[in-house]
């Protein structure tokens, strides 16, 4: 017999998107039981992301937990654009009023975590076999075993938040629900070092040798990335090689400045676009990388599971304060539309940018020209900025 | 023996290029002969494009024949898109200032033939045989049989404007040049008819079952399209079925707004972007479709015809005035410049416009999302003005 234990919302996964959730739904007097696969140690060594959108900054604030994130990060009112060597600025701040943080979501993780683990409740680490029924019904529950032992956490909501290969999104009946997938016929070659980076802003570099991106996670930790066939092994890579290949790809007047050190980390990371409709299912939730993927180029990974909590948040806060539960019914649409246009400025950006078509063809010569009127309009920077920043909620 | 002639500038085709280009050049004092393969006749009654962007307008108010385009011409400052019956309107004069001038590419030729004739200058009717010759000295030549008799004209320079099939590109040789091109999967069905447009702007829609655009010549006189396959018969195709399909895609917003009358012209034509680099060898200046080739979405095929003529007539003058080659020698590389930002344009809607894609794919996701996209954003409807208004010459 499974020990029995009840919730208000059963949130799978502590993920920045779970752990977000918990902290806001606790800020309205809401209860949760999140439960996490892996141990805490694995959850905040993970490298992610590192670019947040001013309006996730705003919900952490909400959250309670922006005050290292203030302290520590840094806020950019622009980035850099290098094609072939000539490099123009995007005027994020001048253009939207807004900029970005650079915090690395392992911060945010922990940050996180430590507001949860500081009275909001609990976190289950190690769960194992987490299991999701009754989602259609008034009273969905969790199952799961720690330390062999079975438990079952009746809920009244469940948040799905467990990332692309969870168990929550593999609970929605596959009659009914779609998915809209691209691969893209690359991947990127991801270097993190304790070095301070080559500029005080990001630079994306459209290079004839491929793609490559000057990003950090604070004033000595750099993070690189170059554009790689997904054929290409790690070993094949020592970090002599990497930081010569990205001293071609920024070319001459960036190359100088680019401190070379060890690698912490180095990966090969395939690059997808994937969308799972409906974001709802009775009362199962999905949210984040349970739901969507967007290629990294855009930085958007972290910031659309930010945007999701936020329409989750309120939609619960509404049911549980108001009973209200419009918000909770449109869910899955509202949450929807705004991973659709930041699925397009992910895949845009990241087709824009990369090296995919023989050299003088004419979709070559598109993004060559696409890139051109970009550094030419201001009407066009001016898109780029206000999905870089991040649309409105 | 060829019967001699000498003049200062010799021009291969009578369309809206070599017209508008032999008109100011002589506004200037520089005299020119114009070779046309076809006749008179013939050349009036083509039916081609009818958007004008304003940069062209003042192009032939510069070139003295504005007079009944601006009695006649509707001034547009706002297009409309439809999709899937949904309507919102881009306000191309609010976002940029500028407007386009709808008036048809045959009276634009009409009124500059009637300007040249009025003793500008002489132009060559069903000239045959036209070739090209010495175009890399001095003093390059146009050979040419009227009525059996051989002609030869001797010319400072010559402007190849005889379009995607004339002699002129086909006189460069192909060591050194290059040509980029992009098919599309589909044609369109056009209809021009002596009936009221269905709205006082063009209205662009995208549906389920394929693009399509209400197009107008005048406040008589609609033209229309719609997206067809390639192996479509224009026999398939009686006047009632285009009628119908349009009134399916305009959808019942704007359907009851469409008057059907017999067709005074219908046609299937294949889409194509081209390209063909260097638009200048020697003394031969390509200009127009001679030199590339935009679908017709964007209706930037006969504006830039005049944005190369802008460049050409330009750099002639500062040639015979003032002695200064240095823009006749750039003209390649400055009208190319502007010549990509319009492919670039015109295959950016052709492709977020037409059916194109399975329908549940990403991909087909990627076009609603731009489209969704362009409706919400200020910024993005301004992208879009910019470029349909033209840029900047």
């Amino acid at each position: 017999m499974a020990r029995q234990q009840r919730t208000q919302v059963g949130i799978v996964g502590a993920g920045p998107a779970g752990l977000l959730l918990a902290r806001l739904l606790k800020t309205c007097g809401i209860e949760s039981v999140i439960l996490e696969a892996r141990s805490r140690a694995y959850v905040e060594a993970r490298v992610r992301a590192g670019v947040l959108e001013q309006g996730t900054v705003g919900l952490l604030e909400q959250a309670g937990v922006a005050e290292r994130l203030h302290r520590e990060g840094l806020v950019h009112g622009g980035v850099e654009l290098a094609v072939d060597g000539r490099r123009f600025r995007i005027d994020l701040a001048g253009l939207t009023g807004k900029a970005v943080t650079v915090y690395g979501q392992s911060e945010v993780t922990r940050d996180l975590i430590a507001a949860r683990l500081a009275g909001d409740g609990p976190i289950v680490w190690e769960a194992a076999d987490v299991a999701l029924h009754d989602l259609e019904g008034d009273r969905p529950r969790l199952r799961y075993r720690v330390d062999g032992v079975e438990h079952e956490l009746a809920c009244d909501f469940i948040a799905g938040c467990d990332g692309f290969h969870g168990a929550s999104r593999a609970s929605i009946p596959a009659a009914g629900s779609r998915s809209f997938e691209r691969a893209y016929p690359f991947g990127w070659l991801g270097i993190l070092a304790d070095v301070p980076p080559c500029s005080d802003e990001l630079i994306y570099a459209s290079h004839g040798r491929g793609f490559a991106l000057a990003s950090m996670r604070s004033r000595t930790r750099s993070r690189y990335y170059i554009q790689c066939s997904l054929d290409e092994k790690i070993e094949e890579w020592p970090d002599d090689r990497i930081w010569q290949e990205l001293k071609n790809r920024f070319g001459p007047d960036v190359a100088p400045h680019i401190t070379t050190g060890p690698a912490l980390e180095k990966s090969i990371t395939a690059l997808h676009s994937f969308v799972f409709l409906p974001m709802r299912h009775g009362r199962l939730f999905l949210a984040g990388d349970a739901a969507h993927i967007v290629p990294p180029t855009g930085a958007k990974g972290l910031n659309l599971a930010a945007s999701d909590i936020h329409y989750l948040s309120r939609a619960l806060e509404a049911h549980y304060r108001r009973n209200d539960g419009t918000l909770l019914a449109a869910y899955g649409e509202t949450a929807a539309a705004r991973v659709w246009k930041a699925e397009r400025f992910s895949w845009w950006l990241t087709l824009a940018m990369h090296k995919l078509h023989p050299e003088h063809s004419f979709e070559a010569e598109m993004q060559r020209a696409e890139i051109d009127y970009l550094a030419s309009s201001r009407a066009a920077q001016t898109v780029f900025a206000e999905n870089y920043v991040g649309l409105p909620f």
